[in-house]
């Protein structure tokens, strides 16, 4: 059932083969140290990919003789693996991509610790000091294309969709990929692995043999939606909002799938940036579609942030139902606007410098039920800013409904509490009803979902907006 | 429903790009004369590749406007469609993967016309003149790789597979795509398309970019089986029979998934080969194999090789159910055995130059009512003659079923007639009842599966065998 | 002194590896038949390149013990070579490039023997036929560079001149190389050589890394002009007048540097086709050019030219004198011109199909006594057949000063005779004088030039023209 | 005569390509702050190289106009010349290898201010700190070549030596290209330009495209021995130490041609290496060579050092005259020795890290009157201690004969005196004299040179050595 193999060494190819002896010395330390466990735990993730969807609790427990360890060796090093998961392997050797991606792990958290966290270069305090970070960690993976100008469409969308909807995935993937465009997702199943399936039959269509298939993820997601096969350039960022951030940067456009709540948090984090004034001219194609059985849900979030947002927040995105072709086409379109524009205003292909996202989005939000509870969610502030409550109120919800802190917090304290002017807490209950009925909150399951929060309406005066 | 691109042009890469003004105005009359109809046919199967299954009246029906010339440009020649089908085009613009497919079915059109059957130097009337022109035929379209010890393995089995058989053949393709085997098929859908399909997934997930996915078809069978769009080297060549030794040849070994009555035919076709006392100690990996549901017809087909051929002939496969690890690790300790085998041989890795195959299987057989009849099915030869003479009994029942002149011909004429000694008759009887009832001889409709033959069985005195 | 390596055995790259059965058991034949010993003297003068100029007698007595043999290895071919220069080798490896050579002697010898010779596709009784053939054997030997649109520039001029103008030679190359255009000779020493030394020079200056150094020789120049180690694309044409031809189809101008009167002959070759009327709009650069010390050989050829075909020649070329970087220039800017004209026409950019070559020019010229006293040297003809008679001339001198046939011929029969009319035979004398005292009609010794040739002088009646 | 280009814009290729927008910004002020002054001379004698030889200040006062700066462009930067040399320019565009030394040099200036320097990271206090921050400047400027098992040789020797020893250094470096080693020299003219020009042949030879011409040099070093146009690799390194170290470190084996007093001085660095008991297993290749003329110069090198150091000194080289062959084959038969040694010990191939410098040796040596007064030139030392002793003092020669500093400090307090024992001093006399007589003091002029050190012998009770 868990076949392991016992023992093997692995070698690195390209970036970590080159180490000082100060370096080499410092990947075995830190092997040792606290971040061994994280490294480890991410490892698992990598090694276990292609096998159904787990958390990282059970993946652990199941693996729990699993061992990996930096060791020196003709002056570089090795990764030496102990009781890996036998699927990782084929007739006793690693997969070669699964090979890659350890070492991508091994990197990215490496160059994190040693590089910009101690590093006084990097003010992590500030907006500018975060996206330099993101930038230095994105070029250090390799990721970074300087010569190419080929488009990078970002795909979103939820990682445990029905058949019709991951089948619509891989077509829209198919036309990205018919089009020469590379593809840039949260690297996990689902609405993560079709659009890249399909992508490489449309590359290997066009002969374009060089397509980039970018998996960007954190440590906290990984486990669930370990990298799929595809991906051949892999980021382990440092948390979610760093992970969103490159998003946006990297990616010239970003079209969202049918997910749930989650998947509304990401709709929300993003309206929240290009409804600031700053972002105003800056063009950026943003596109949610599916098949036809998801027109409901995108009418209903649509409903929802007319309601709350209004038709400002509606004209950043485009829905477009059942149609592959239109969506690529779409983006295509927008993509070349975006080389226009980046042209005109100096600013680089492979990095949106010029897009500003507020320190406040920028900082990890902590859903307590205090922190929840205080969320502004009434008219009384600019779109933008209710757009980033509104996504802070969604990413508690997820918190609450799936994550191990989360679902603590609310055994010990009850339901979150979320309170807001009637005008927005009613679409929010509306579409909150809509998702528990689609059964988009959780992974399906026998039992029926039980909310892990209560929505407080009160009259608010409403504020003046010029 | 039938949408088209009025009229577009395309250019050659590669190989056409270099013609002397001799070639190009050649190409031009070619393009004028009788081989003209032969290129459009051809040209149209191409263009409509991944559109649902069709035969070549349909589909030459449904785009009767089509057309397709050879013009000068710049010294080269060009390509002019006019009304070809719009699923071959991404915005206007023609994928380049079936651009690809034009020129090499122009390529080998041409070449066959002027290099093979216009060379004194060719003799076709010996064996080893046609065993050197289709080594000339392969090369001439780049698909031989002389640098490289890369396994290719052969995939034979039925195009109209059932969905279990599919994804059975896309796992195996798989294993070995991960053991950085290449593919080579007739290259249409079902059984041809699956196991490309898997490998590029195995070849990707091994990083091994420079995979071969060969297509072998021939002007007969492109327009029912159209080049999947996987196919990176595809190859046209003149006849069945040409056609099935270039499977053997430049492949390493051979899997037979399930198919019907046109597989037992590709299997006959090679225990006649292996059969033959000349060919006694050349290793030639050969495996059965399909899912759990095919465990029956293959039981059947090996009970009737044994019935008739006896156990020589069962020591030359292996069968192996729903295990496509198992068949591709075989695979891989087959053509090992065969690098050693070749280097010891003094033979070349890229063509296999030591099997002998006899004339007699290298020319075409005519099913018609009379050579059908005559074919000597009895003990009274030597069992790699009576395979071949099974392989072509299972050749005109082929053409019975579907080819327009074989239908012609019953319709005719009434059914076609076998005649042979009754431990032969009894098993093929057995045999091909086996597949009436698992719909295996045609594709399955509402309509039950008539017979298109008549077996006659008769008492002859056994030859004295030495 | 004469060191060598006893017995090796060196294995083909490319081309030659991927032989059917047909064409090795061809070549080993080849081997032993007549062309055997054509190929042993292009080989020896292969394996000893880099050492002081011989003549190909004297090096065939100095490695009497040498030979080269075609043999049977892996289903391939290899050659051994036994008592070969040591020169070839380092530590007992042989070089490379030199490989290559042999190789590439190897290739063409047989190509031409076996797919034009005795190929009726070809008809060498026509001018086209010819032009055809040169093509196929460039095409075949994988010189020409489909994709490229870097202009190929020929050089010409004597293989042993004097070491300021060695340096000439190299500093054009220099300054062409900087201007990324390849270099095409006669690949031996002196004016062959530095153009190609200078240009690697400058290439690598530039990190143009992919340069073509084409040399295109035949059986009876090789020995004494032995390909030198830079030339990485090597050619042999079957004879004199189709290596003229093939320098001027593939090449995209002519830069003439000093020379003997061999030099002479080239310049009429070119000027007998570009004054064709036919070639009348076809761009070609073409450029004489030398240091200061040349300036005089220049006039005097210059007058000569003046003084027998007219202004109009004169126009066909441009002197410069001492100015490499206007040399390369100039070329530059020919084939900007170049690049435009076969556009417009539809030509290829790396064949020079246009251009008319008369069917009397692609002929072998045989200087017997009879063919130069019949050579019609007046002005009773067209500028440009004047120019074609004129080049047989020099062709003829050239013979009876160094060729085994012409010493031989004068040694039996006494001087040439070259009959003309007075205002052609006194240039003529004029110029040729010059040669003699410039020490330009042989390699220089210590003994006097004795000509090998008399100027007959006639007033002739001149001839209407129309 | 000093033709210059007015003004042109160059951009980068490579590694300056993809900044953050923080680096851009910190280039720029680089460019307006002190540093500016460095750059600008580099740069000059980067675009002055293939001229006539010249020393800084001469340059600079040559080109007073010339300058260089830093300039945003899409995102990105440019550098911006004004007034720049023509010779750098074909027709008014850079010559590409140019414009990469120019960037290098950015590269290098920019990434020791920013990296090295200011970096907590580094310990330049420490021997292992410097010889870390050698590997990440090399690692950095992309020269290690960390999937090559080829052989890089480090060639030493004269910038201004004569014309036979020239040539001789060419055909050393074609006999190692023959071999294909790869070549790193201090990239300037002479003994460093030599090497690699021959090698340069010797790899086209062997189609050995991949060749490294490694030039590593020094900002007080680089206007005199500016870059030949053949180094594909240059880097910058802050301090003459630091250089020598990365020659040792980087090359695989030393070759040292005739030059003057700091071809000794680099003799004497290395023997002072190889002399540490330390190393005392380590292999390292190291071999004096020169023509026959050369023989007298070598004689009494050989004769110095076994007079002062004693036979084991001698053992660490050998001399071979007149032999380019037998250099590189010593020279190959080494290199597969290191390669087998560092295996054995798990230390790398691209950069010995096995072998101790003392930190003495790493440190800037300053020539004052006082510390050249205080050399402790007696036995009373261990040898390695002793050879670093007389590295110092012809250190110390050569600034007094030819550096600005030197030359001044002479002028103001005349000669510098150097004391020591009889033993050694007597020995150091006859060798400089030699040197004075040869006129490998200075580059050859009219006058006679005037030393500049005076020599005081002492009798020392000799020390105790056990």
């Amino acid at each position: 059932m868990t076949q392991t193999i016992s023992r093997t060494r692995i070698s690195p190819q390209g970036y970590l083969d080159l180490l000082s002896q100060m370096e080499a010395r410092r990947l075995l330390e830190t092997s040792k140290g606290e971040v061994q466990s994280l490294f480890r735990s991410c490892s698992l993730a990598v090694l276990n990919c292609g096998k159904s969807l787990d958390n990282s609790k059970k993946l652990l427990e199941r693996f729990q003789d699993f061992d990996i360890r930096v060791c020196r060796e003709n002056g570089g090093i090795q990764l030496e693996l102990t009781n890996a998961p036998a699927s990782a392997f084929v007739d006793g050797k690693i997969i070669r991509g699964i090979s890659e991606h350890l070492f991508s792990v091994l990197r990215d958290i490496v160059y994190v610790e040693d590089e910009i966290k101690n590093n006084p270069g990097f003010d992590l305090s500030t907006s500018r000091g975060i996206t330099n970070a993101i930038f230095y960690i994105l070029r250090n993976a390799g990721v970074i294309r300087v010569d190419s100008d080929t488009g990078l469409v970002v795909c979103w969308g939820g990682h445990s969709i029905c058949r019709e909807e991951y089948e619509y995935t891989k077509e829209v993937g198919h036309q990205l990929g018919l089009r020469c465009l590379n593809i840039c997702t949260g690297c996990g199943p689902g609405a993560m692995k079709g659009p890249m399936k399909g992508a490489a039959i449309g590359h290997s269509k066009q002969r374009f043999y060089n397509g980039q298939y970018l998996g960007i993820t954190e440590p906290g997601i990984i486990a669930a939606e370990s990298p799929n096969p595809i991906v051949n350039d892999l980021v382990i960022m440092p948390d979610i909002e760093k992970r969103l951030e490159a998003f946006v940067r990297a990616g010239h456009g970003v079209i969202v799938f049918p997910g749930g709540v989650g998947t509304a948090e990401e709709i929300l984090f993003l309206l929240a940036i290009l409804l600031d004034p700053a972002n105003k001219d800056i063009p950026f194609p943003f596109i949610l579609s599916g098949p036809s059985s998801a027109k409901d849900y995108f009418r209903q979030i649509d409903t929802f942030i007319s309601q709350t947002l209004g038709d400002e927040a509606r004209s950043k995105y485009q829905i477009i139902v059942n149609d592959p072709e239109a969506v690529a086409r779409e983006m295509e379109r927008g993509i070349a606007q975006i080389r226009e524009f980046r042209k005109e205003r100096g600013d680089t292909f492979f990095y949106n410098w010029l897009l500003k996202i507020r320190h406040d989005f920028q900082k990890p939000f902590d859903p307590t039920h205090e922190n929840m509870l205080a969320l502004n969610l009434t008219g009384n502030q600019s779109t933008f800013e209710l757009a980033g409550n509104l996504r802070k109120a969604f990413s508690g919800i997820v918190a609450g409904n799936v994550k191990k802190a989360g679902i603590q917090a609310i055994e010990e304290r009850g339901l979150f509490q979320l309170r807001g002017e009637t005008d927005i807490m009613g679409p929010l209950d509306t579409l909150l009803k809509a998702f528990v009925k689609q059964q988009r909150m959780k992974i399906p399951t026998d039992q029926q979902y039980s909310p892990c929060y209560q929505l407080l309406q009160e009259e608010f005066e409403p504020a003046l907006k010029n």
